[in-house]
């Protein structure tokens, strides 16, 4: 089973470092932009302004060999199992961002609103938000 | 980069083809149940039944080859980007799946409400889901 995950885009973001990030997007995460890649630009056609989808990511600074952690760095508190947290030191650390699209340019640069990760993170899927499922 | 997804698990359920699935989870998909593999078990303590997660899977029948596609079956309709659809077809065929914990067994089984992925599909993440956030 070929499970390498395709990179089709990044993020271009003023975080620069995880010392600039705020714990989650709802703690005034900045506005970023999203660069699709070349071959991958067909997809993005009937995103628009305003629409409202998932962004998926791949934390790439993250620690994949972390199956217990303790929850939002309260250190003091008992470890718990990783999947019952949203650390991005996990296994495989997809990030997902609810976000609203600003702007698409024609270049394949999509405009998003708050997002919480770092300038370079790589790009996996965007997909539109069913409101009626709450993902 | 090492983007190789790592398989928690795998999802055992009624639907062993592709035909037997549901558009959408919410269309009438049976309960399943997440296999968790023994190395990553420890991952799993604090979920608890009565929890509301999202369930990452790898769709692993998907054809990662397609940019554009005809949104839900209807062929007749023009041709749109993938990223504006819920396709499984997608670069990154990763599911998303908001699931209610019905049981945990110590066998690291997790018992999950309405579910619309094939038997065997693998598993590639568990995540809380935030309720204040909507994912």
């Amino acid at each position: 089973m070929d499970v390498a995950l395709k990179l089709i885009g990044k993020i271009h973001s003023q975080l620069k470092s995880i010392e600039d990030c705020p714990l989650q997007e709802n703690e005034n995460a900045p506005e970023a932009e999203i660069e699709i890649f070349p071959e991958f630009r067909e997809g993005i056609e009937n995103i628009k302004a305003g629409s409202q989808v998932l962004l998926l990511t791949w934390l790439h600074e993250a620690d994949r060999s972390i199956i217990k952690c303790v929850p939002r760095n309260d250190f003091e508190a008992p470890r718990v199992g990783v999947f019952s947290t949203r650390s991005p030191d996990r296994p495989n650390p997809i990030g997902i961002h609810s976000v609203e699209v600003l702007s698409v340019s024609a270049k394949g640069k999509i405009k998003v609103s708050s997002l919480e990760v770092l300038d370079q993170t790589p790009v996996l899927d965007i997909k539109p938000i069913w409101k009626t499922r709450g993902v």
